[in-house]
């Protein structure tokens, strides 16, 4: 069987997020390169796999998906291994509720604190080259992540990882943008969450994110 | 067993979220009124259920959630039948992954689009009397949400539903900001899609969509 092909630039959040997952399942997969700054990802070759000409388009044999949330569980449930198991699929329902709890929290709490000071600082002026760096628009993030690192913190101290003892899927979905958060000029704001920094280096100490952090650049 | 707890107003687009999975699963529930507007979903008892403030607070015995979808998938997991199935466990992999990539597609792509409308038409002026309608705001997002009504139309010219030909978690999930937003002047936009206007109808002809709609309110 072909291996599975994972259509974008490893550069860009929503694709890393699905290669950390290949990674971490030890799959086999092809990337293929899309030249987003050439608008490639809005052509009809690219929209017959993502309708809104978004990144990553995914295909594995003849199915096709996208959104890199789903695209992400599909890996999980189709090649992950059960002493892996980020999804807690093997375990309660109260087990895998956690973890939805935790994955919810990063794309509603978590995301619309910490992508605006990405934006800003790194995305818009060096990658996209569209505007420069918007302070007053990273000040008001900064203070809504601090407050949402404040509730990380006061989890963390009860378990090692937001789902309890073991990564889960719902931390590593927190990396793509972390991963760019901490090379702002704002990354001291971890040092003043003890627990939170500690597992923000468990998560980058695993050799999975380690492959696919190395393809994603932070000097530009 | 004492029933499972709603702590919010069935009027917000959270709780109402969750009150249509378990009419739909036919559950017995309590809801706990919470006053937002006096500030309780602030204070240190609300804060227990949901560490960020934000409603609904959901408790099932000892069990505490929050994040609606989080809690509606435990709803359906939990309390679901076979024949209802709207997350699709009990069929293929690939099933429950189109489940996933339409419900991603709501929050990712639907949600951003139609939800400014809502704000800046019903939420902010006559709920939270914040700010008047910013019509520029209106505008942008009527532009964005007309291309996503025409992505939508070409996947419901294939199937009934989002996810295939019967209803799912994704279609659900798109009710509490559609539903609002046929209370704005812009409601007429949707005439300009049959296939999601359809779709769309479907949706609200459902008994335990009606029960919930009925504490919406959209005059004030």
């Amino acid at each position: 069987m072909s291996p599975m092909k994972v259509f974008g630039h490893p550069m860009l959040t929503n694709v890393a997020r699905v290669l950390f997952f290949l990674e971490e399942v030890g799959a086999e997969y092809e990337l293929v390169p899309v030249d987003f700054l050439a608008g490639e990802h809005k052509r009809p070759q690219h929209l017959k796999l993502n309708p809104f000409g978004k990144m990553p388009g995914f295909q594995d044999g003849d199915l096709v998906l996208f959104e890199s949330r789903a695209i992400s569980k599909y890996i999980l449930r189709k090649y992950g291994k059960a002493d892996l198991d980020l999804l807690r699929d093997n375990g309660s329902i109260e087990e895998s509720s956690m973890v939805d709890v935790w994955t919810e929290v990063e794309a509603q709490q978590y995301y619309p604190a910490i992508a605006p000071v990405v934006f800003e600082c790194i995305i818009n002026p060096f990658i996209m080259r569209t505007a420069p760096t918007n302070q007053t628009v990273v000040d008001e993030s900064l203070e809504r992540l601090r407050g949402v690192l404040g509730i990380y913190e006061a989890r963390l101290e009860k378990s090692s990882y937001l789902a309890g003892d073991s990564v889960s899927f719902a931390d590593l979905n927190h990396i793509p943008f972390t991963f760019y958060f901490m090379a702002t000029p704002y990354a001291s704001l971890f040092d003043e969450y003890p627990k939170v920094k500690a597992w923000w280096e468990r998560l980058m100490a695993r050799p999975a994110v380690k492959r696919v952090c190395k393809n994603m650049p932070t000097k530009f």
